[in-house]
């Protein structure tokens, strides 16, 4: 397939449109013209996925905008970095479904020796945990930081780079993930100043999902992902 | 970076000019027109690599072909599914470096529960595991199978056919990833016979490294692949 | 706390009225009088949770039904061996939850070397697979096993005990876990011939959740289950 | 079976009355006269069980009052946290024989991420890790604490206390396991401050051998603690 | 340490003279007179080590002759492949103590890709397992065999040269360790039909522990094996 | 066989002739005219082998000794403690071939309950790990440890106490594996202050290869290691 002629559909999880529009400017700049994207923000989901009750919420919305897409589009992304509901989409499509957690780990691990995970807020750390158990990524995880909960005159930039710089050094991090959608747009920065690859997590699904559906690959539909019409 | 701008060199480990072209086929049949790609035989090197002394044979001439183009070239596929030598050109590479042994089994993780491998003799199914323990991927390892070493008047399609349905019914996979550069070509056949996703690892590698290209992503140069320079 | 005065709400994540009931018996069978169990359907849930759809639709009747139960009671089962929306009721909840998946799978691992899983379709091994992994029990796994999907004279009993003999010689099995709350009932015979223990899922969340209750203990409100109000 | 006629025998490991004791009163104070409980020191032990050679010793006191007790209670506890003569005891008994160490640890995973045991010796902490690992659970283990060897004007309270601390806020420990006997009765002032699950072993052990009794499960005679007479 | 001025003690853990005699033949012929070996059973132990119970008693015969030869000889081996009451000795001794299971399933995993334990009895599979568990082998152990239980007119060498190579070319074994002293003597016969290595487990102990007393090492008496004196 | 007949030779794959003279004199003072040892430099390698590039330069003039060598000599060392080139010499050689980083890796695993590798540079942690993992040895590994890199008035030999020390005491390890050939001949002072086991390299492995060579055994020529001529 040609690449111009690949559309993905962007599904931000969370009703919040200005992150949705950080996003899609992420996204248009990757693609610069190589191929279509969208993205959608989620109708009736919380501002931000933070806990599994977003997530939970963010469902039916997040099934209707699939439903409503699947003919338009030959790939789907979805865009929090806790991949909500992944799962759900991949049983349910026969087009490549990608979560940008699970692609920007996956892709980090062939980067370097091991990766560590930037969060924005500590209580979420053991769910990043969870999650690298999941995807049994946990021998290439250096470790999952996240800035320290304290009033600081630092930038956000400033203090993203300090967390990212202890990954490095104490946690003997080669690479960074940075580990939430809102933090799309660091990463050329955080990479020149540390000098080690800083994965965009939205930027990394677009890789592996472009790819898929120029391969003509999708998710597998026997057992686990057959859906109820197999 | 725009797609057409890319320029990706397989290098195939062996000496067998057949091979090359074969690989070449596929990789110009999925880059179709989007990215140049070229790929090279490795001088010196065995005719096939089956073995730890092919591999070392294979590594003065793949050194030889990566300076000789490390300019000319935006991103590298080392075309043997073993991955001969991928960590000796990960670390004296600035530019993407990908194996294919490594980028279809980890894209292999992201459309199902678990893939199997499937190989060209059997005397390699232990160095395949020995690859997967290596990657960390031994839970998304159904098995690897390779076909028995036995008279048979089945064509070489129809062989490696039932060798995956058995991985598939046996051994529960819900993908097959194509063990050897030398079985490309036969995927999308066996993805039709079995309904379930079938890996070409050219394809996979091509996925891989185009992305990084793309999205201005290389080889971490901390620390283990950090090479004499730093 | 005294055992008479605990009071366990059993959640049923789908809508069918006889299995509610089929589970009801069984609770208070074990229950004896000794403490107060109730089980409710969840209201818009399908008959049956097979797939991760089926999950997601049983969400906001078992939210519903939680919230309005609450106070009423002192601890909670969700009474489906896939464990539906547990982690979403553990994050709410200042009260016990258990699921009767993880309850009678971590319960197996005290009475034996190794423990099988008699599931009822073969298309959920992997998803058994996978939540045998999230719950870190791999190695006390024999194996996960369901009947072969084919046209056979025998009863339900004879046919899933010859499932759980397979699992005894085949994969040295020495305990059993009834794999679905449907299977309820059918421990007693099914361990008299096999000579083993075999765990009731539904028996095992309760000896799990009474004994939380009696001893003040709860779910951990710091990160993981951290929910929105802290 | 009725909780009123369920009789559990507590064999304390060492000699020491005083402990004998203390576990009994932690014991009573738990079954609140919903089951019987009574707590028996091991004739012949050491006064404290530290080293293999300490359980060495224990295990012909243990052995005679396993036998001598049989007949007349229903399941039994082996109250020191290393758990020692555990596989010996389950080999021998057609009743159920529950470690307070096993119990603990397993019981905490179902309340939280991870979790911390809290020892009372620095040296005890690689075989802790080693206990972890036999029963697999180190995934869920954040960490093995114990207080530093220091003169100090602390109580023990506060001391054990700060050592719980350090591993809810540096290792990430969202549940505490109380490592010892010894520590019985701590739970519930170390939970108010900490304001997490604080797990008594004693108690754990009670809630999962008395479960098993009204469940009518035991130890599974098949292969690995058949016994001689199988 | 020259060769010669080694003395070396295998304490046989079980009463039975002949195979004590046995394990003195085959320890005799290894050391070929380059070092001294004595070889004693074990007063009060059983007559065979099949069982918790078994090991249970045959510690208080270990430790006696632990402790009434420690002075006289440079390093001990406990010859039965189960391990008994190895980290009992590691814990009281200042000199090399070495375990047959352990040493001979360590050195196989430097002679091939993988091994087999062949075992005396299907009732010890998981014991075994649960060994292979406890030394972190897990990767490298192809299985645990043993012959079934059934009449047959085939010699015990026979019946275990199918065991093994069943091993071999079902599981994949490259190397075989003999999972009993009382296998010692038939390595040499099964390795020549089976043309890989066969680990007599009695020679492997003998290996690593006159290496280790040449070489001055012993056990780390920091923390695990501390024992009571530190 | 006879000790007094064994020859090992000892292949030191860099080119640093001062190197290997202090090779040779560690072998030759643990030998003890026991058994006959030489070393050899490997013409055309680095003067040190620190990357995957000195590795691959130095396979050509390891393969030249070894095959020049192999009729004179009854087993092989290679001396460096990152194994280089290890497989390749164990798929081509009918005689045992040991590495120094496996052997002292495994060794110390036999002697206490965690190992800390003590290396020499920072930026090689990554490749032990990498190493630690191929042999499955994460679980006995307690770190890898080499002195920062900074300006001090310290001996050599003070700077690895130093980082020694902090393994012990920070990393809870028992034992310490000296993890480069080059540390050769600190392992008595470091254990003497210590108080642990401290493992020379060299040492260990010709503790194992010697002990192969006398009890008949070498590498299994089974698949993995099986070469071209099979």
């Amino acid at each position: 397939m040609k690449m111009r002629d690949i559309k993905i559909l962007i599904i931000n999880p969370n009703s919040n449109q200005m992150m949705t529009e950080a996003i899609q400017r992420t996204a248009v700049a990757f693609a610069d013209g190589d191929f279509i994207v969208d993205t959608v923000s989620t109708p009736g989901a919380p501002e931000f996925i933070d806990y599994y009750m977003d997530a939970a919420k963010a469902a039916p919305g997040m099934l209707k905008l699939f439903k409503e897409n699947e003919d338009q589009y030959d790939g789907f992304v979805v865009a929090c970095h806790s991949d909500p509901n992944l799962d759900l989409l991949k049983e349910i499509s026969s087009k490549p479904v990608v979560g940008i957690g699970e692609a920007s780990m996956k892709l980090a691990t062939m980067l370097g020796h091991s990766f560590s995970v930037i969060s924005t807020a500590e209580h979420s750390i053991p769910n990043k945990q969870a999650m690298i158990q999941n995807y049994h990524l946990e021998k290439y995880n250096a470790s999952v930081r996240a800035p320290k909960n304290e009033h600081t005159s630092l930038s956000a930039e400033e203090i993203f780079l300090n967390t990212a710089k202890s990954a490095l050094e104490e946690d003997l991090a080669e690479v960074i993930v940075l580990g939430c959608a809102g933090l799309s747009g660091l990463d050329k920065n955080l990479s020149r100043e540390l000098e080690i690859p800083v994965l965009d997590s939205i930027v990394s699904a677009l890789v592996i999902v472009t790819g898929l559906v120029k391969a003509g690959l999708s998710i597998s539909k026997k057992r686990r992902y057959s859906g109820i019409q197999n």
